[in-house]
């Protein structure tokens, strides 16, 4: 299915490492589950994870965050509604443009590999052949332009991330991604603690046709309700998912 | 006027710091002026540069290239058809994203001053002012996904620029312009030296929307021809401009 990002109020975050808490079904409510997170996850565990997600809730949307290309295949490709591909404006080259560049070259250079085509043809039907589904797959790839606010986080030493934007270079960013860089989606992650509504005030003033996800520390309708009224169109919630369903079940807005 | 990127096949590069030659209606026959350099350039010599060809061609659009953001002011943006922002992908992170970044979190920050506003209101309106001034800025600004591959250019240096890309790492660049960053333009610079076809051959097999420019060496219709044959939208056209003007007559597609 196609994500209509309007419609996304509330995400979940879950990560294939960790074991899934009973009474999946409370995932009807979410908009959008992402899979991905960092240590520990294979290609096998991601797709283990989504067929079990899509055995609970089969018409809630799930996107793919792989953080190695590894973890991307044909069958997860086929799998998910979108697969995304994170740019973290206050990382480092490689997180920026550096990881992005590879993945299009290796994208353009095995179309067939990606995407399992095995046709027995040659020339310029094959090259012709071979432009659609790279077509077909970038079609599925999700832009997110990424800010990492908690430094001491797994995520920003992996992105190469040394200092927090500032509420103003996070509106930067938000204009410049809304205006410039096109990706669909600015992700403000705290990852791990609350961040509170300063840098999603600073970025809604500039987004129109950018979904503005807000992730960390979410673990109460109270905040749920903060983030979402200083503008997020949505908000991410992970960790509690997995720890505690009772208070990730408030923080889905009513 | 705004630019129409699909008509736009022959462009010539002007540098404020070199004398223009005489006979500038020869512009009427390009498609498009940039006007833009690195050592000297500044907003006064840019200006005059704009003069002198509003006066020579007035219905040929101009894209002002600037280096600094020394070089715009409210009379540039207002008397130029488009401002370029480059992002070079294989420069280091400063100009790609850094520059950018810093670029749009100071025209969140000072839409008044950028624009020369002074209306005595304050509070909401001020700030809803703001946002419109800052679309009308924004909506004038022209990404160019840069590819610099000549390594011993001033071009290069400025922009940490290391090493060239292969065609592959080009395609890959390329690839990701259309399907990721959404820049309008991909520019393969060989700035000064002619690169060859192949690197615009892998470019455009990949490009759809995206207007691919090729700059570099171009003094002679073969090379134009050859250049253009290979899938490049636009040929960018400088050195001869100023220092051939027969030669530069003749890169001009009849």
């Amino acid at each position: 299915m196609d994500i209509d990002w309007d419609g996304v109020t509330h995400v979940t975050k879950v990560d294939p490492v960790k074991a899934l808490p009973s009474g999946l079904s409370m995932l009807e409510a979410t908009d959008l589950v992402v899979v991905g997170g960092s240590d520990g996850v294979t290609e096998s565990n991601t797709l283990e994870t989504i067929r079990s997600l899509e055995d609970a809730c089969p018409a809630t949307p799930i996107l793919q965050e792989p953080y190695s290309s590894a973890h991307v295949s044909k069958t997860t490709i086929e799998r998910v509604d979108g697969v995304a591909v994170p740019a973290v404006y206050n990382g480092d080259r490689t997180h920026f443009v550096g990881k992005q560049v590879d993945l299009f070259a290796e994208i353009g250079r095995q179309p067939d590999a990606l995407l399992g085509s095995s046709l027995p043809v040659v020339g310029d039907y094959l090259a012709s052949k071979g432009e659609e589904v790279v077509t077909q797959l970038t079609s599925k790839l999700v832009g997110e332009g990424y800010v990492v606010q908690h430094v001491d986080a797994t995520a920003a030493s992996v992105a190469g991330v040394e200092t927090a934007y500032s509420p103003k270079q996070v509106a930067g960013a938000a204009l410049a991604t809304e205006t410039f860089y096109g990706f669909p989606i600015f992700y403000i992650e705290y990852s791990g603690t609350y961040g509170g509504p300063d840098d999603v005030e600073a970025a809604a003033r500039y987004l129109e046709e950018t979904t503005l996800f807000y992730g960390g520390g979410i673990d109460s309708q109270a905040k749920a309700t903060e983030i979402l009224a200083a503008g997020a169109d949505a908000i991410v919630v992970g960790d509690c998912f997995h720890d505690d369903p009772d208070r990730f079940r408030e923080t889905i807005p009513r």
